[in-house]
């Protein structure tokens, strides 16, 4: 089991959290690894650390060989709304796990422990959206008990 | 055609969003609509009015014999993400039109209205969920260009 460190992104996070976003078969023709296109990802991540909202979060790997290597990565937003008798709901989105560490059970950890922390919060439900062609990420969610109950709809603005 | 006024909702209009969340297929079972319970809708919304990223909206019947009368909803979160190159993404949820005054193009009329707002707002994606059952709503999302291209996956906490 690799010993992992959960803790909030900061912004010396970045350039990780970029390579992992890139570094996966849908990201990789998405995603900006230039020089001048880390700005970019740096903006955004102020961005996201100026919401109350909004959470960055990153496993970092902890064993004595790899001290600070970031393997995964994930963000939460908690969405107050009105329906079901008013209740905040935890969006969970941009999971992503390294690519060459994958079946060692650090999406389960990251998971399970970004769960546990929206039910610390109240929330009654959590939910996701994956790309259909993630076979592999369903299957993975249905594991932590997600229900594939909904159509996930995007359009390009 | 409709007169509508499409504006913010106001602490007000709560016992009509909640009238419409219940006026559902699936929300008549979910939503409480007691006295007492109203006061949970209440404390939801000044929840959503207190975050600068969220934005529940409602549709005004503004034709002559029905001023004022509440006939849609909608919420609107802007998330920041860093992929693809750093965004901020336009979630819609809780779209609700009366059901006595569905096929008047209401809903189409708040949809363009909020992907025209996420435009202006610089957001280069908008995305919903939507139930497997609600077939209509599908090809409702599908005629204002959405596609189809996500499982939507939820977890009860």
């Amino acid at each position: 089991m690799t010993d992992l460190n959960l803790r909030l992104a900061t912004r010396a996070d970045v350039p990780a959290i970029r390579a992992l976003l890139g570094d996966d078969k849908l990201g990789q023709t998405r995603e900006d690894m230039s020089e001048e296109g880390l700005q970019k990802y740096l903006k955004a991540f102020e961005a996201i650390n100026n919401t109350a909202d909004n959470e960055l979060w990153v496993a970092e790997n902890t064993g004595k060989h790899n001290t600070g290597e970031i393997v995964g990565t994930w963000q939460v937003t908690y969405i107050p709304y009105l329906s079901r008798g008013g209740n905040v709901r935890c969006l969970i989105e941009a999971v992503r796990t390294a690519s060459n560490r994958r079946g060692e059970g650090i999406g389960y950890t990251m998971m399970e422990f970004a769960l546990e922390q929206a039910r610390q919060r109240g929330c009654l439900l959590a939910q996701l959206t994956t790309d259909k062609t993630r076979g592999d990420a369903h299957r993975f969610y249905q594991k932590l008990g997600f229900i594939s109950t909904h159509e996930g709809m995007k359009i390009q603005l």
